[in-house]
Parts: structure tokens; C-alpha cells; sequence
């Protein structure tokens, strides 16, 4: 019975030690009320720097929006490195798992990635294959070699970020690793993110858990000109974090109105319950018709030979 | 600008006449009313003997219930058939397209199939890939060689029978064949059905159509066994139609209550609107990663050299 | 002694028939002043709405975005389609190749390319790989199947559109076909545009042509929100088309100030006085240390078996 | 902030001791004015034997071309040997970054090669991949083991020397390595040498730094025959050095009228600036079109087993 | 008891047509003195312009060195050509192999090649892996897949074209490949020539023939400089065409004052007199030592997946 | 400037101390004359009793062959003995490089060596790989451990032995040492020899000196049945020792008519000016195609784990 926190908060934009601060703050509320894995939204750590635009439009990008990236940039933490030797220390000594959306720097390119930690120590990284519409300017793509789904003691985990839960072929990639709790942290907050988390649970029989963040505007810092415009009270981003069973059953029900933590509990063995008239990678499937090649090398440009 | 007429109604079971005499009424009744195209549900001609078991438990099947499937089976129609003919003239006749679930028969094995009518006459048909639970017991399964998407004057119609809607690499097909408007004739009856589709209209920026049966136990035929248990007015399957449009918004709402013609008409070219930022067969997939291999022959045990 | 015209000139923005009969225009002066080929700018067909957004910042797109977005991809092309036709009849007609910057509609994406057609016929295409900043939100990435160098009575033509000349692999495949005259159809404007084809020219030992949009507010239709800002004379993108050798010598030296055809006439056998001591896909490269692979296979979600 | 100091000067021709004389005087002098690296020119150290000829014409190397060549060869230094303990000592007393071309001698063949010192000693070598035109008669050829990209206190650092600045996979494997800023000692004092280094510095969004030899002929040895022809004052090398950042803004302008030592400083952290929209390593590549394999392994026509 | 011709002659500098009729010429003499082999000199096709430097010196290429490359690049030829095709027909016509040097031309770069014909057609090619001084800033090098040995009537032939006979792992690799009758092609005219190839002949254990040019200051077109310079009758290259037993035994000494055929015949099966007692890819081998690994993959800079 | 003593002389057959005691004489005059190294030939002690063939015939060996071979082990000495000691002095008290043809023996088998002693001591030894012909009957074959370059105060010496000069990969591994003066001590009396020398002269750049024997028949003892035969004066191995400069030209002709000394002296540096333009370890090397794997490790068929 994996008891799980789902964190609905935001990112305190361009200030990594505060966000930081507040991932502490959460993990150990999570692990103090007895959970064994606190998942948080897309991009937390680097935040979501919701409509803001970098100053880019066809053609041109100013410079202004050239600082600006510069300063997200900055915010962003790589994946062996001092931040992420914190949340891998906050996870041992809450003894608890972490799920968390970051933004990922790699040389100069940034992703958008979740890093999983157990008690015992860094597992490993999702990095989102295909950043949504104006994400595309700031964000690379993943490849096929960060798609893991992790063993763990709560269970088989995974994750899909945002708009990869629209992405048939990369869930289908998930169930065929056999996950069981499927992580969805997203900033993606409309009304019909519910309908969608549930078909996932359907599709592939698990458990879906999503986090999104919840975000006012007083998170961009005080000089910033979308706090300016904004103020300090305007919702950018309204949360909507939701569970489901593999049945469709929903376990939490959205919440659009505050910064929260919200806690499920469920019992793995119901997939069985589901996988019993539906599984799309065993009986429910058709390999003569249909079948699914997934690459999972890393693609560089550049390979020593 | 196409209009579409969503039958929710039940078949008259093991009464092929009476049905098709139903399935004339609703053409009519569509087309009067300026419907361009006239939905019917999964296996509306030959039926879905809701609640049925055909005699069959596990290690038995019994004399009774193989009767009983004779009788199934002399209500099913073939593709070039009177039957078939009566509907292509209907479509002629009205000036309508007609899709419309039926229990096929090929040799000595039922298909659950949908057939398809333009007004210039018959177009095709898709066979069910796989069954769900007891239906692998009384139809056969479809394979990779009828899975097609019609250029109309509708629009770009194809099918997804009940659960083949939780096939991701199906729909994928569909997707890649440029799905306008997906058609999804049922029996699923569930609350969750309506989150189905409507993540399926996100997924594929398409319009999506689901015409599910309303049916009591009145349909059974006065000796049945089952009619006798639950009388006239049980419901079997309470409907729940619906219509959804590329960005998840909802056409039509689910009745649960009565067998009814629910008409909803949309402009294609919203499409677009969707697809801007969600391409599934395009812009948004990652053929580098993901690479999907449809077999679209037909498969069959024995062939000549 | 080829005869190049390039084209400085601007799409009538979202009138397809207007910018139609601009083409025929200048193709008709190109040839009448005697050119045996005549290149136009990056996007000419579709046009590149410089200034405009989409209504997209990080997260949010909104509904006028997306009618604007649709506003534009009824104004793209298709690869075979009647404008394509129209194109095909002007450079026979006229006896005269035409390159030409288009935004090209396949299914439901949008991609950037460059359509070529000699006085026999339509040769074939190229597709952007890699749309830069916000053009990722509005255009699909082409892949390795569209990077021709076509062998024609001018010379060994082949395209690189914008920023595709920083991609030094890319460069390095189209070297590789012996290009001769290295064609850039772009819409950037700025003053270092011209090192950067002088030093392509240099490096590849090619004939480097770029032909830029000239391009003023007034291109948007009257309605359309960046017009009422911009009057009619804001110039939006100002040119800088230009030639040079495989020498690094400028042929045409950038005009930023007006549209206008521009000529240039050159001696292709002149490329062996720069390979001489420069071939870096021959006696200048080495291939024990650096080898470079390129699939030119295109690259398909879904593939029939 | 790193400060560079860019000496554009010539080589003593055929006198070692006064050339590392000079090279002391220089060091020295851009210490004192607080530079953190120093840059000389290609082959500063051996020297640059302009409009010599070595008596190498087709099919024949005439007795005096090889005396002249011998007195080449015992102009070069070893990579382990006292002139190179001499500039070792000379980076550490003045606690400077010193990066010299010079011609390196190993068993009997002559390479171009730039030595890298740090104040903590010696760090490495770069040795020309491909000597162009008459350079192929006097040095061998450098292989994929001596590619470095050194991580020092100034910032990431590595070269291409002269032509190999042509070599768009050599440039591909030193911006794969991270380079910031990009060493480019030439003895090309052309033109158009400036708009090749504005088009890397945009390619690689890196800072890019170029010293040029400024050479008379007075370098040459009175007794030497292009003494005689040419006199003192014959500029045979111009100079040209210059300094470029990410964005392609030039930093420091060519002179092309005397010996010189020019400084530049900027701002490391500006790369991200540009990287925002052009990453050719990262999110503006294509590893599923385009793939280079590198081979770093030193070439060896004999080893041990 | 082959027969072979050894054509000591010399190109018409930059006039190809004439040079292919003089190929023509010594054909048919020799195939009408009964040889079954004509060998001509390195470069004869193309030629070797002797004492030319191209305008090269160090760091400079002069515009009119430039031009002359030109005129050297449009008298190459290509493997698959006119050319090529008028040496198949005479070596047909004339029943004879045909073994000559070529200046090679593919894309761009030039090679130094020895094209091979039997009476039956073309054989293949082998290029020259390094050019010696001036010849690296003509011709490019060849690699491993050009070094074949073919088994024809005549026996088994190969070749190694002028100082590549310095290339001892070359060597090797024909003797490894069954050479008997070993070719060399030259433009070397020095006394030791014939050391060395008598070496070879001792060391291989096969018949040597060298064709050596003979050429005069004449085959430069009246209207080029060198032509001025050195009158009509210096002799550029003066012959020393030879051929040794696998004894080293003399069998054509050289003569030095004159263009003209030589004849000589032997016995193949003499060599295994020679080889009782060495065999260096055999008896007289020590593989637990030494082992030449041979790289014969044709190495390209780019390569289609 | 090192000036080098030629020994050409034969050995006192199967007398091992009147060949010591010539040994002394001919290095004392070496010396006298200001020699820096004095060169013996192969087997100088130890003896090459040429024209004796053991009693070896294909199938037998005569018990007077027997004998004869026990009294030719008996005059061969070991590496480690009182005969090396005796050499060892006599380099150190003469201030002279000794280097010297050997039979070695160890435990039971013979091996045709070359010893090197400086004036500090013994340095080592080389092995013939490959005896010839009846050699392999008498002699064992050395390995790769024993294939030294020196590098002493006259400059880097190795050796080759006789027909070892015709292993192409053995010559490889010494010119890879860098080999300056390479010594052929050898009883190869052949006009053809000097060819071979100016040869590797040629293709090595090195220094190249031969020492051949200068055998008569009054070599053997009287009681031979080779002395009975041939009487005193016919001459068993005629001399022809030699020495070659890098560009081939010979500095000691052949003398092929008594036992005397002769001197060369030259200047190594002139190395420089062959490799100038062939370098078969450095620039005139191919690694790319050709890697030779050379195994330095003792061959032992019994080594302790």
C-alpha cells in the first residue's frame, strides 16, 4: 500500500536557493505525514516561467529576452552537481522517494527533465522528448535513452511530462516496461487534464498520479515586467494534481485553488484488477499488425569512435 | 460544415428483419433532418446479447448455449449480401453516408465489423482487431488488411469499434491516415467513456463521434431465457453518446436515459487549431525514437503459391 | 557562364493568389534580363510574419493565435497541389529555373522549403531541418530524405534555407554532392549575414547566392493587428541579398533599402582555382580522424510493412 | 572577465634563442597589463619561412632546398625539451596563460603544433591536422590524439590553427568539447580572414581570438637569399589579428600595419546569450540525419603489442 | 613467357588530345611487336610538369599559380569517362594490357593513378597513397581500397607508382597479394632508381619493370613559361626504364638520352627460384613478431547510413 | 662527425682464440685510426664455415656430420662469459664501440648474433630472426626482445644481419627506433648487395654499413676435409663491405679482393636532409591504411606462471 505526496506548489522563479528551500519544506512535510514518495510538478527546480515570451517572435529574439534566458539559464542545475547531491541527501534522510520536475543544463543546451532519487541514493533521469510550442526555444530534446521505468520498493515507476502524455507510442514504451505507478508531473492546468490522466489509467491499467504547479505571479522576483504587469496575485498556473486507478476511478479529485500537498494510498495489486480484460502490451495486443520499434541508444553528434 | 445524426438505439435481437427495419427508420429519420452522415452503434445488425454467456463456462460449453449461438449466428450478415444491399440502396435513396456496426459472417466465423455507405454506394469495412473478454468467444479477429480511412465529402471518416479505442497503436494508424472525423460505435456504457474520447480528440486533433446502444431486456425475444429473468425493462445498455472536438471541447453530452438521435455539425477546418501545437503523426512525434510498423496485408492461414 | 537573378522582395502576407502573381513577375523579368535561374527568398509562398507571436508565451497559446496560425496554414502549399503546377508552367514557359523559399502543408504540419523546378519540370525539394526560435512553434522539421544537390544545366544546385548554414554537418552533405552553386534563401537581414556566405563560399569552394526578403508592414492585410501598429512603411525585414565566389570575393554587395532584382554571371570552372588548395571533401579532409555518417532515409512514425 | 593579450609579431627566422627572447619580452609585457592569457601566432617558435620555396618544385628538391630545410629542422623544438621548460617557467613566473605556436620536431619529422602552458606547467599540444599547399612538404600531419579543449582558470580553451579553421568536423569536435574560447594562431592575414572568424564565432557561439604573424624581411638571416631579393622592409606577413565574441560582434579590429600586442576582455557568461538560439552541439543538431565519429586515438604506424 | 613493353616517354603538357594519341601510337606499336603488356610511365595521361611550383611558395598561392592548376585540372581525366573508354577500345582493339599513369580527377581533387585494361575491359585502378613535396599540393592521396594485384593472362600484376616503392608496408602488401609481375610507373630519373628496383626484384621475388617519362622542355605549350625559360630541348626528365628478374638479374638496363620502347620477356615460374629461399610473406616471415594489419576499407570523409 | 672502421675479414675456423686475438688487432687499429666504432661481420666469432653442409642431406645426418657440428658449438660463446668479458675490455681500454657478428650459444642452441659494446660496457644484443637456408640447420631463430637501437655518444646504432635486410617489417621496426647507423654485418659477397644497402639507405634516411667477410680456404684447419679439397687460397667469401649516406650516395665502394679495414665519416644531421621529403615512420607513413603490430615480448615455450 505505497502511500504518495503530490506537491501542488511553484517554483520561486530565478532563485534556485529559495526553491530549493521550499523542496525541503515539502519533502519533509511528505515524509512526515508517512509517505514513501513525494512527487512534484514539471520544471520545479528552474522553474516555469509561465507567459513570459524571452522576447522571441518570428524572426527576431531581443535582447532583453536574450538576458532573460540568460538569467533562466543560470537557474537551471545540471545532473551531477551540488543541487542534485541536496535533493539526493533530503531523500536519504527523509528516507522517502523523490520525483521531481527540473529544469537540466547540458553544456549549453537545456532540457526539461525529472530526476528520481530513493532513500538510497540518485536513480536516474526522464528527459522530455518534445517541449511544447514556445518551450521549443528553450528547452532540447530528449532522446530515447532516458526512458526509464525504475524498480522500486513503492513499485515500478516511470514518468511522462506534460504533453507526453499525448505521445501514444512513448506510453505505449512505458507499459511495456511494465510501470505501475505512472508519474505525470505537468504545469498543465485546463479542465480536461483529468479526462486525459484518466484514459491513461485505463490504457495501460495503472496507477497515474499527476502534479502541476500552482503559481502566482508574485514568483517572477520584483523587477520582473510580468510581475510589474501582473502584480502579485494573478493565478498563472492553477494546479489541477489528480490520482486515478487502473480502473479510471479517481483517487484525488483536482484542487484549482491553492498551493497544497495531497496524499493517495492504493494498493499495487489492484492492477491485476485491470490487466484482467485490458493489457496493450500482452493479450490486448496484435504484433502481427502492429509493432513498435523504440530506439534507445543516445544520439550525439558526436561519437568517439 | 458536416452534420452528423448519432444513433443511440438497440438492435431487436435475433430479429434481423425488425432490425433493419429500425436501421431504415433512422436513416430516414437523419436524413430529413440534413444530416450528411448517420452513426450506428457497435453491432447493431446482429447484436449484442447483453448479459448472455452462450452456455460457456470454463471447460464447458452447453447444448443450450450452442443453440443459442446457432441462433446468434443466423442473424449475423455477410459483406456482399441482401442485407448488405438494402443498406446500400438506403445510403443511395437518402443521399446519405451510412456507418453502422454489424456481426459479419465469413465462412463459419463471426467478425464484430462496421460497414460503410456513401451515397454512390458501398465503401469498405473494418473487422474488430481483438475482442474484449467473452466476445473472443462468439467473434473472430480482424486483421491489419481493413483498417481504412475514407476520403468523403463528409471528411475523412474510419472507425474504432468499443475498445479498440484503448489500442495507442491503432489509433496511431488512424492518426497517420488522416483521420478527420473518428467514428466510435459501442456498447461501453461507463461514466469514463466520455474521458475517453475526449482524450482521443486531444490526442488526434480530430473530431470524435461515438454512437453507443441503448438497449433493454425487452430486445431479447419473448422465449429467451434472459427476457424471462429481467422482463421488459431492464436496461442492458444505458447509451451514453457523445461528440467531442479537437481541442477536448464537448459536442454533444452523454444521455443515459433513452434511445434517441443526437445531431452535432463542426467546421473541419478547426482541425488546424489543433494541430498548431499537437501533431501526433507529425510535428510532434519523434520518428528517430519511435518507428511503428503496420502490417496491412491480409492475413490468412492457408494461400495459394 | 551562368546568369543568376535574385529575387529581394516580400510575400504579400496571407493573399496566396497575390504572391502568385508576384512570382510570375519577376520570373517573367528575371528571363527577359536573361537569367537561366532565379532564386526568391526564404518562405516567399506563405510569406514569414515577421513581428508576429501566435499568441504564444511559455504555456499558453490563445484562441486568436490559433486562428492566426490557421490564417497561415491555409496560405501554405502543398508539395503536388496547383501552385506547385503554376510554378512548373512559369519556369517552362519562361525557360528559366526557378528556386523558391515556400511554406510547404503536408497533412497537418507545416514545414519550411525550398521547391526547385527546371524548364522541363518540378526536380524535387528541400526541407528545413531545423526551424530556428519561434519557428519550431509553427513549423515540422524536415529530415535527411530532402537534401538533393540536383545536377542541372546551370550547375550542381542545392539549398541551404537561413540558419541551416550554421549546421556544419549539413554544409559538409551538400559539399559532399558537389554543389556548385550553393543557394541560400533566407530572411535574415542582419550585417554579419555577409561574412557568414563569404566564409561558406570560402570553406565549400562554391558559388554562394542568398536572396532575403525585403519586406514592410504593409505586407500584413489591413486587418491584421501588426499592420494597425506598424503603419504601412515600418520595414520589417530589409534585405541584404548577395553573392560571392569561392574566393570569398563578393559578387553583390548587400542592398538594404529596397526590393529589387539583383544579377550575377560567373565562371563555374573557377571553383577548381579555390579547390586547388581547399577540398574538404577531398585532398582537405581526413577521414581517419573525423567520418561523418548521414542517413538520408526518411523518417516515418509509422511504416507499412 | 578573462583578459587576453594577442601578440602579433614574427619570429626571428632561423635564430631560436633571440625568438624565445622575444617571446619573454612579450609574455612579460602582457602580464604587466594584467592579461590572463597570452596568444602568439602559428609557428612562432621555428617560424613561418615566407615566399620560401625550399627548392621544392615538381619532381624535384634541389641540394640548397635541403641545406635550408636542415637549418628549418634545427630551428624546432621537441615537446619535451629545455626551450619548452624555458616558456613552462616563463608561464609560472608570471602567472600567465601563454599559448605559442611552434614548429614541433619528433624523430625526423616537423610538425605545426600549438603548446599550451598554464602557471601550473604544461598542459598540452594541438598538432595541425592538414598543412595546406607547400606546408604538406615541410610538415607531417597531426592526428585525432592531440584534439584537446582545456578546462583552465580563463575559461575552456583550445585551437585550430590557420586553414584548419576550414575544417568544419575539426570545428564540430572542438565546440562538442565545450570550447569557450577559440584559439585561432594564423599565418592567413588575407581579408577576408576576419569574416571567417565572425562566421566560427557564430557557429560555435564561442569567443573567438586570432594572432597573426607580422612579419618582414628582415626575419630572414642576412645571408639568406630572400634577404637579399626582398631587403628589410618587405611586409611578408601583415597581421590582422582580432578578436570576435558569441553574437559575432567584432572586439577587436585587424591592424594591419605593425607589430603589436592588442587585449581584449569579456564576459564568459555571455555564451549563453547566444546559445539560446543556436546550440550546434545541442538543441540545434540533428544526431537522427547527421552523425560524426570521431577517432582520438593516436595513429601509429608501428606498435607494440 | 609474357612479353612486355615498357614505354619510356612523354606527355604533351596540357594538351590531352595529343597525349591520348600518343598512348595510341606506342599501343599499337608494341601490341605489333608481340607484347601482351605496354607499361607507361606515372602521369603520362595528365602529366608531371616537371619544375613547375604552381605559383607556390610558403603561405602564398599566386593568382597565376591558380590558373595553371586549372589548366593542369582540365587535362585529368575520370575513371568512368571518354577518356577511359578510347584506353578499353585500344587495348581491345589491339589485343594488349594496357597498365598507364593517369592524373586522376574525381570531384574536385586530383589523384595520381595507374588505370589497368585487359583486352576483356577495364580492371580497376590504384591511386597513390602519398605524394612526395610538390605533388601534396596536387594531388590528394589515395587510400587502402585501391590496391589491387589482378590475375590476367599475363600474371599476376600490380603496381606502385614512383617513391611509393619506399613504402615498405606497401610492399608488403602486394608481395602478400601473389604480385609477380610488379609495375612501377615513374618520373624518378635518378642513377640509384636501379638499386632500388633490383631490391625490390630480390626482395619480392618478382619481375620489376619500371616505365620512367622521358620528357623535354618542348612538351610545355609554347605559350608557358617554363617553355620560355628552358627552350625547347632541356630535358626535364631523362627515362631509366628498366626491368630485374626476381634474381636481380638485370634484364633491361636503362637508357637515359632518348624517348623509346623496350621489350623484354620471361619465364614467371623462374620466381620460385627466387622464392626457395625467401619468401617474406612466407617461409621468410616471422607473424609472431611482426603482423601488418591493412586497413583496404575505402575511407570516406562521408558516409550514407 | 663519428668516424666508423669497417672490419673486413674472416674468422680463424673452429680456433676460437686466434680469432680473439685477430679480433684484438683489428680494434686496436681501429682505434689507432681514430674510429669511434669498429664493425665485424656476422659470425665473425664463431666462424660461417661456408660450403660445409654437416652431413646434411634430406633424410640423413652422417655421424661425421655430427662431429663436426659438436666442434662448431664448441667454439660459439655465451652472452655472459669470459670471451664477452675479454670484448667488453677491449672496447673500454680502446675507447672504441665495438660491434660485432657472434655464434651465441645457450644452453643447447646456437643463434646467429651481433654483440654491442661502448667504451662504458656491454649494451646488448641482437638475434637474427631468420636464418637462410642450411643456416636453420645449425642456428635456432631469435625473437622480438632482442631487436635494440642504442642511443650512444656516436649516434642511435642497430643491426641488421645479412638476409635479415630483406625483412621489410624488421627494417620497419629499426627506422621506427630511429635508427642513424644501421649496421649490416653480413657474408652476402653479391654484387647485388650494394643495391641492397643504397636501398635502405634510401627508404631508412640512415646511415647504412656493411661488413662482410673476407674468407679464404686456409680458414679451415688443417685437417679438414673442405682444407684438403680447396687448398689455401680459394676465396670462400670474396668482402664487399660497404657504407651508404641517406640520400644513397655511396661512400665505401665494394672491395672484393682482400681482408682490410676501411673508414667512413660523415654528419648525422645530413639525416635531415632525406627525410626532408621521405619519412617512412613520420610523414611518408600511412597509418590509417597500414598498422604493423610488432611483439617485444621473449618467446618461451616454458615460463613459470
Amino acid at each position: 500500500m505505497p502511500k504518495i505526496a503530490i506537491v501542488q506548489a511553484g517554483t520561486v522563479l530565478y532563485d534556485k536557493a529559495a526553491t530549493l528551500e521550499k523542496v525541503r519544506k515539502y519533502v519533509e512535510e511528505a515524509a512526515e505525514n508517512g509517505a514513501e514518495l513525494v512527487l512534484f510538478p514539471e520544471a520545479f527546480i528552474g522553474g516555469y516561467p509561465k507567459w513570459n515570451n524571452f522576447g522571441i517572435t518570428m524572426g527576431t529574439r531581443t535582447p532583453e529576452g536574450r538576458q532573460e534566458f540568460k538569467r533562466y539559464f543560470n537557474n537551471a542545475i545540471e545532473e551531477h552537481s551540488e543541487e542534485s547531491e541536496f535533493l539526493e541527501n533530503l531523500a536519504a534522510k527523509n528516507n522517502i522517494h523523490v520525483v521531481i520536475g527540473v529544469v537540466e543544463r547540458q553544456a549549453s543546451t537545456l532540457y526539461c527533465s525529472v530526476f528520481f532519487y530513493s532513500p538510497q541514493g540518485y536513480l536516474g533521469k526522464h528527459r522530455k522528448l518534445l517541449p511544447t510550442a514556445l518551450e521549443r526555444c528553450v528547452w532540447g530534446q530528449g532522446d530515447g535513452s532516458t526512458m526509464p521505468v525504475f524498480n522500486t520498493s513503492v513499485g515500478n515507476i516511470g514518468t511522462a511530462i506534460c504533453w507526453e502524455n499525448y505521445m501514444p507510442l512513448y506510453r505505449m514504451t512505458l507499459y511495456n516496461k511494465e510501470i505501475q505507478i505512472y508519474l505525470a508531473p505537468t504545469v498543465d492546468d485546463r479542465d480536461v487534464w483529468l479526462s486525459t490522466m484518466r484514459t491513461i489509467a485505463l490504457e495501460g491499467r495503472c496507477f497515474v498520479i499527476s502534479a502541476c504547479q500552482y503559481l502566482k505571479s508574485s514568483a517572477y522576483p520584483d523587477d520582473h515586467a510580468l510581475r510589474k504587469e501582473y502584480g502579485n496575485d494573478t493565478v498563472l498556473i492553477r494546479g489541477g494534481s489528480c490520482a486515478v486507478d487502473p480502473l479510471g476511478t479517481v483517487l484525488i479529485e483536482p484542487d484549482f485553488t491553492q498551493e497544497t500537498v495531497r496524499y493517495t494510498e492504493f494498493d499495487l495489486s489492484d492492477i491485476t484488477l485491470g490487466k484482467m480484460d485490458l493489457d496493450v502490451v500482452g493479450h490486448y495486443s496484435r504484433p502481427d499488425v502492429f509493432q513498435l520499434t523504440v530506439n534507445e541508444e543516445a544520439l550525439s553528434t558526436i561519437v568517439k569512435k
